[in-house]
């Protein structure tokens, strides 16, 4: 296979190349498996990092948060970001320590963000944070009103700098280290959700919805 | 309950201040709970995020990877760092798009680290790693080797300007909302594991050992 090409210096997998992807393909697949990202940013030479949701429509990736939150505000006034996402798929457990590792799925981009400030794009995005996690939900619930809408900041960030990072690796030991007598092998992981458990203000007769069982949106567990 | 004190302004949660913890206690709690953290860094005024496993000793945390590793060089030589650990607990379903939330606990710790070069604490280190994910293996396993010790560089950072931020919240819906007629709770998540699966060189008599079921580290579904 011939090696991709990354879109940039950056974003080019210096070691272990085999395991970068750089297709969109591969990049959105990752991105639609899991809901929780890290976000870079630098505020007075000091490298910050913090989780929070996202979604992605088409080639833009999108977060939201209170209109006062300093790291919005950064992004909004065009702060450097990273946006960082990772899922955990197993734990490979080898006969020597230098070997284990842990098979994961990654995609990191970077770029500067951008607000939307469009009223009717906003809204839909905001309603597409529902559905991510709950597939059909957010028609259900009560939509943003005009004063949830301004206590709000949606940054974007185009995907024109990313690159996605695969291990899905078997115990690779060395050759000498085959016959030492310690149990080897993979260890799938994944996360997964308990049983919903009812507000306690929920009318008796509103029953679960048929999208609760498809909580969590990614199943390592196949 | 009073204001706890933060170490520095920049840990100090400045809204939804009653969810900051700035207690040893509550930080070491969320950081021996899982094993990946987030390490943010900046290379040419660009931020970056590198999602890694970790380990705890003490007032410090540490990372490992290869010595040829861009992140781990530019962290010996003493750039400015942040390191972020999250761990997803709940969404949280109200019956607002605006109400909802995740439930989670992180950790965030900002600074400089430090490369660990003495010998004896860099092996028993490295041996941490593997009795993290699976306790009681890293004796089991063949040590680190004189050149793999060589490979691999382990970088410190002290939790001297550290927080954590624990979100346990039950559904709050605005009272005009209560008579929406959707679901609405708290859906439980965590990691888990699935079945272990046997290294094809495996010899059969080798059976699974106790700590396999032990995996994963974090189990929020108690």
């Amino acid at each position: 296979m011939a090696e991709q090409s990354a879109p940039s210096e950056l974003m080019r997998l210096k070691r272990a190349h085999k395991r970068g992807h750089y297709d969109m393909d591969t990049i959105y697949s990752v991105l639609d498996a899991t809901f929780i990202c890290h976000i870079g940013y630098v505020v007075d030479d000091q490298p910050l990092v913090v989780p929070t949701a996202y979604i992605r429509e088409g080639d833009t990736v999108y977060i939201h948060g209170s209109s006062a939150s300093r790291m919005l505000r950064a992004l909004a006034n065009g702060a450097s970001m990273a946006f960082t996402v990772s899922i955990v798929d197993a734990l490979v457990l080898a006969r020597s320590g230098f070997e284990h590792s842990i098979n994961s799925r990654s995609v990191m981009a970077v770029g500067t963000g951008f607000e939307v400030t469009d009223a009717e794009h906003k809204y839909n995005l905001l309603v597409e944070f529902v559905d991510k996690v709950a597939p059909g939900r957010g028609k259900d619930v009560r939509g943003p009103s005009e004063q949830e809408m301004k206590a709000t900041k949606v940054i974007g960030l185009k995907l024109d700098n990313a690159s996605a990072k695969i291990h899905t690796d078997a115990v690779t030991d060395e050759p000498e280290d085959l016959d030492i007598p310690v149990w080897a092998g993979v260890v799938p992981m994944g996360m997964d959700a308990q049983a919903p458990i009812r507000d306690k203000d929920l009318s008796p007769e509103i029953e679960e919805p048929s999208y609760l069982s498809l909580c969590p949106i990614h199943r390592n567990r196949t």
